[in-house]
């Protein structure tokens, strides 16, 4: 249950609050080339601390690889890697020991395990997540390397009511990227930071949308009925902490189309390819890749913990204002986005081994 | 990759113009009481024929169960069923074996195995489903037995513009269920079925919305990380033919609010259980169910089956007119609704078994 | 729990005096080509009722495929086969139902399901192997088609004291084959029938010896590790009913060797492949095959249901005296070479499926 | 591939020479006391350096448990641990990166991966195990306080021709115990002692045997067919480096005898519980244990590093001749006592934790 993958298989560990984080990669094929400054730089995507919209906890989030390799060639064997965590203040925790914070996991690990690991969240922090990005950045790594034409790309396109109306097609690496947001839209990232701040300020927090597009897919990847490629993107998704939704293509706003205008009408490319007209399929028909842009939308709920008192109840189950501390993101979206771009390309590379063995 | 859940596991088979369809049980506890007119009338409920507004295919669906039981009480062996075909108009599918259907999984199918049954779509038949429904069947069996408090229901919520605005909360079996549109909501229910009827007359298609709400479902189900609860119903959901987006509790709409607002407070209710005031998380909180009711809704897109003239290119990659023939639904959202609900009940018993070993 | 393999995977069902036996196999690769005649074949190797030391049941075992093909070539869908069980007497069980066979599986079922099947010994029954030989049937076709050099052979090595020293490099079709004792050794096929037709006479039972060589396997298949390819070999073995012991290569002989003498020196051959001059390992080190030939022995019990009265207890605990009746096999060991066989080609092909993982 | 088990699950990493061995288990449920000085003490069982006889590797094998519990409480996140490699002599082995050892896995992982880490014998060396030891100190942990009535012994029953006819039902732990051989028997401890001195000195290496026995097992755990628990005993055994077969209960010898005479005849015992007069069954019947002692043999080779000149082959597929360096074991049997009380431990306990959900 803290694995994911059918080939390439990631299981994962760690608290918030414990000594390290981390994650075992098995099924990772022999020969492929690892660059562990790659691999951090993935990894500092999302790290804390970077800006003044997001926790303030400072870690330097520092990959340390501890097998798996020679020289940084893969043989085949599983990679272990850890994250220490440096910058614990477990005593802020010590009245989330007693009382329960609504909308957080804190009461049902309780009600499931009947024992809680209250500090920084233990397991349900979304600090669980840094085990992720570093494996979605070997997958990436596994992706360039096999399939050089891949492009993985999210961005937050939505905060509150502030949305970014740019489309899955028009996504650009090239012109202003707002890492504090994850945003390449400057007026949008401008706005949104702001609002983010505003919140921050208020001891409130907000929620968001990620878009995420995935170009140069080989068509053939993903597995009729259970192991439809969107259905591992969902899964993907819907296991990552605050999502609470997951569409592709076109989504929900597809319903109400008529399949006349819906349908993706086949042509030939330039080069002989077979290609769509339109895309609402989103890249996937029947859960397989046709080889056009995959897409798709995650919708973030705000932040559960906010720094502002909330009625509760206790461990004891009597009534109790909470008022938390500890350092929270206001929003989670931003830094969201390389976790989102992180299981998308772990789906990917995972889908690309199984299709090695469908075909006699 | 066709196998579906951890401690109960369903495997499916079958292709649409077969022999047969059906699926293996894995995982089922001894001593659960089988109820056979109770699996057929379920079966019964996504049976074509049933309206005008669904596919005219005649099909009994009846459900013959080969193994895992004595005098119909479970004996922990697997239950294997099958579902015979008996209303197959292969030829009506000459064409399409030539020409790719848009936005269907004839051109993906091809390109991942480089051979495709085009009867009836084959294994990319929604037909499929049928398997999933007898299962789901014997998961409603065993949550019957096991938990008697449980309820799932689903409905349909939208098709195309048709909206229907009844809250998770207000579904009730008391009144008028119109089975043709599986809608609780006779207005509604009227609207969707002349203007489903409208589009099969113009041999045109349309999507829709399915709701699902899930009532007393003991806290603590579901796994962190990974298996988290509505991870695992996303994926059952994103695994249905047709299905484009899944979102549960507040959903995209909850990406709007603000902390403070979406919160769920705690209190304690009458008979001393901890309840939530508002209940945005969906009965679901760092991936584990805390008591309240499950909600979410699923989108459909439309039929990409449509019974009116389009451009495609050949399995040679030539141009070409397809007419597709064939008996389709224009609108598979009313059928989809026991599907639904078979998925859910599906993950829930998944889960309670799972559950069981979570503590010493 | 009733599935096996990794990429290739068998999922069985049925009781021996139910209404069919079957199997899904899933995973199977698209684009092989299937051969009823072949796998009706195989199947019929392991009758019942084809000699007089053999069970007398009369069952044609008649192999329906239900699914995963278009004109017996795979298309990628799973593969679900039944056989329908014809001649059953459940009569014979009405003892059984009410009394433990000693060293059967009638009280450790009932121990752990507080239920069993008691008609033919339900799912326990050795009946439930028929499943595995259609199955491994179809992976000999898949090896036969991708690694046509592969060739499986397994033999009656020993039956109670009595034993045939044929060393696996010596074992070769050409020449008789005894079918009621599958032994290719006349003479100890001769001595072999007429003591388990004593035996059979007296109402006794017998034990005995399975020897297995595999020839033209490629270097590389297994997993280090917990997937040894001997590991799959070994539980592919352990699972099958009656067997007590598994060895490969060297075996326990081996452990009363020096390294100096048992260590396989490694030399080109003459067209420069490399190759070992001894072949202790069996042709697998450290879990992977080496490209010599694999070879093991597997050791099974003397079947537990005897026609003689013996002491026992009922299942309400008292002491009983039970005088089985049934068809059974004196002897296991001749009807079991093929499912030695079939579970060994199906371990192979699942490796050779992975292996297509492991490298960049 | 590199996780072991079904509810109780562990995953391993490391090489022989790298930063760190360790473990991810997952699965575990909360609740369970660790006990580290416990886990120390069974992990100090396998120890290199411990006498003349083992391999003068020094290592502390200090176990660092990086996760998943609260003041030693498990909280049913996965427990990750670490074993850093201190004493590594990586120069011994530069002869070994251009020649495959005889008998080794050199060879087959370059064939498998075409890349391979020589040094010390990377993912392939039987320093992999240590992390099986910890990993099996907490399975026996969580058996303690479930099962305190579960008693699990394993020791060395053969080295070479010298054997100890001790029989599973004699095993005591009163008495002398000889660390150094893993033998409670001081006559055969000190023969074998000597023995396997004298081919230590002699550059050379021999193979062995080991019994176990486990008592107190409850009835009904371990699945039919696919997952007996003989099995997966025999599963986990075989996936100890050096295995080469696995017996239970009669064994091998019980293909010698008849059905009349192997049979275990039930009897109540003095306090009304059901027991067998006899137990060739080895305390599993139809793959579930059934509450008698289960009893097993493991066989050995020799180690495949000695310490004399062969000859071999090099990397270009030249003859060379081999002088390995590095520190080996002559002999793996002694030290590998506790990796199959580690392997057996957890096996029993995932089929208890399994067992929860077979009845409703």
């Amino acid at each position: 249950m803290n694995t994911f993958g059918t080939i390439l298989r990631l299981t994962t560990f760690g608290e918030s609050h414990g000594k390290a984080l981390g994650g075992v990669i098995d099924g990772c094929p022999a020969g492929l080339k690892l660059d562990m400054e790659y691999i951090q730089s993935e990894t500092d995507r999302r790290r804390p601390g970077q800006s003044k919209i997001a926790s303030q906890r400072k870690e330097r989030d520092k990959v340390e690889l501890l097998s798996g390799h020679v020289n940084m060639i893969t043989t085949g064997a599983p990679l272990a890697f850890i994250i220490l965590n440096e910058d614990i203040r477990s005593q802020d925790y010590s009245e989330i020991e007693q009382i329960f914070r609504p909308s957080h996991a804190d009461y049902t690990f309780y009600q499931k395990y009947q024992i809680r690991d209250a500090k920084g969240g233990g397991r349900a922090s979304a600090r669980e997540t840094v085990s992720r990005v570093v494996a979605g950045a070997i997958a990436k790594l596994l992706l360039k390397q096999a399939l050089p034409q891949v492009e993985i790309h999210a961005w937050v396109a939505g905060i509150g009511e502030l949305y970014d109306p740019l489309l899955p097609n028009d996504f650009t690496l090239h012109g202003m990227f707002c890492q504090a947001v994850h945003s390449p839209n400057p007026t949008f990232a401008k706005e949104a930071y702001h609002y983010i701040d505003t919140l921050r300020k208020e001891g409130d927090s907000i929620g968001g949308i990620i878009r995420c597009v995935m170009r140069g897919i080989p068509p053939g990847l993903g597995e009729p009925v259970f192991g439809k490629l969107h259905t591992m993107l969902g899964a993907a998704m819907l296991s990552i902490p605050a999502v609470k939704g997951f569409e592709y293509g076109s989504g929900f706003e597809g319903t109400r189309m008529k399949g006349s205008a819906h349908n993706d009408i086949f042509f030939r490319g330039e080069n002989g390819e077979i290609r769509t007209q339109t895309n609402y399929s989103g890249g996937i028909q029947g859960g397989i890749s046709n080889g056009e842009s995959i897409y798709f939308r995650v919708a973030f709920k705000p932040t559960a913990t906010i720094l502002r008192p909330q009625y509760s109840i206790d461990i004891a189950g009597s009534p109790a204002v909470l008022s938390p501390k500890g350092r929270h993101d206001p929003c989670v979206v931003p830094r969201a986005v390389p976790i989102v771009e992180a299981m998308a390309a772990w789906v990917i590379a995972d889908a690309f081994l199984l299709q090695r063995t469908s075909r006699m």
